[in-house]
């Protein structure tokens, strides 16, 4: 079984990091599409053209299960993505929206995320979709923040406050009565200490890295006992990057939290 | 005559700016290559090649001057840019350094900016041959709080003060005696008071946009002296991007400091 992960950049690293230990037996495609990140600020068709050629790229290598760790390319191109495949594919926002139903108790969910990705509502479609109401906010200064290194430092804790206070108290004046908040964005994982700090306890956070890992692999076990190809060989990673491959390996062991050894340049154009 | 103005996004808007009330007579040409942005972080070689296809851009718009509005693409790519035309080409970084010989006086200086500019060490090399000695310092997180239009706020204000007290105290220690501060990425002049109100008052903070836009209408009036074309229309401007245009006209208004109608959108590939 071949995974294909992808993600504009780094952050979807983590999905794979939650993916490694549920599926030892895998063989893993992870792609960062990082000559062309972020994607969170940019517009729907440039997004979904990027994720077609990244996605692509990834079946060309013969990923036979695909999995958008990306919540930007989830939120505005999973549909275009489904549409180029016959093979599986998992989108972050999907899952983080399942693992909200199965936790929230008053059935009101509050969202964080870059600004493309709450631009887009996708959270608020799935959340809907599945008898929850959404209350969304993008903070576009998170990512950077994270990839300052800035995960400990006064600086985020504030910014992360404000963000928040401004959140809860546009739930307050919408009536809503929140106890779930989804990590819209992988690299917010790497700040959850500092979320869980600035709301109450009453409020549980949800990871979407760890939730899009979990149901991945629930699903790639049901691939296989359906006939699916049963992967004899142990676990392996390989790592592409349209951008400089120093720099993935140094960011991404971070958001891996295991070393990097090699990475392979790819020009998907532009 | 012509001016093709290229950035990778807005920030070279400060320089249009500076540039208009200079050329009243002249036609300007914008490319903000927004489906690319940030360049900042990227490597030497993707920086390259985005710059290349931009500048051609502009070249086939028939631009007969170039002015590389983006410190980032005049650290890395002015000398391609400039083989690869025969119109005369200036880069914020020479102009920001020809500004810093005129006014300082202990010949210490003083940059900041992106990640890629400062990597590169282009302001140290231009500063050294014009027998200044430079320190550098990136502050990759100022570009998106100014993105997030947070310019008069106290999280910025730190920030700015974290960096620059960071940046004198290693000037302490390499026993410079900086009098003159270059502001080496065109998002800067938007958090100018800021940054002087971080500093002591004998420093002082040069705008690498308001020095490139003196210096390129300079050498505009020498190239039309020298049999250039006379230009007898009044000003107009042309604005691109390669992403939302709509996002081009609502932020690029910032950064212009007046409305900008409309923006058309290319497709450079990729």
């Amino acid at each position: 079984m071949k995974i294909g992960v992808f993600d504009s950049g780094f952050g979807g690293l983590t999905v794979l990091r939650a993916l490694l230990p549920l599926l030892p037996q895998a063989e893993f495609l992870y792609l960062g599409d990082t000559a062309r990140l972020p994607y969170g600020s940019k517009s729907r068709a440039t997004i979904v053209r990027y994720a077609l050629s990244s996605t692509r790229f990834l079946l060309e290598q013969g990923a036979d299960f695909l999995v958008i760790a990306c919540n930007t390319a989830s939120a505005l191109a999973l549909k275009e993505i489904k549409e180029s495949t016959t093979v599986p594919v998992l989108g972050v926002i999907e899952t983080g929206a399942n693992e909200a139903r199965s936790q929230s108790k008053t059935r009101d969910i509050l969202v964080i995320g870059t600004d493309a990705t709450i631009s887009s509502h996708a959270y608020a479609a799935a959340c809907r979709e599945r008898g929850l109401r959404a209350l969304e906010k993008a903070c576009p200064l998170l990512v950077p923040l994270v990839e300052e290194g800035w995960v400990d430092h006064p600086v985020t804790a504030e910014v992360v406050r404000i963000y928040l206070t401004e959140l809860l108290q546009q739930a307050q004046e919408s009536d809503l009565d929140p106890d779930t908040l989804v990590l819209g964005c992988t690299h917010y994982p790497l700040l959850r200490p500092m979320i869980e700090a600035a709301l109450s306890p009453a409020i549980r956070v949800i990871d979407s890295a760890q939730a899009t890992a979990s149901q991945a692999a629930e699903q790639i076990a049901g691939h296989r006992a359906r006939g699916g190809s049963a992967g004899s060989q142990s676990c392996s990673c390989r790592f592409f990057a349209t951008d400089s491959v120093a720099k993935f390996r140094n960011l991404g062991t971070r958001f891996l939290g295991s070393p990097i050894h090699q990475v392979e340049l790819v020009d998907l154009g532009g």
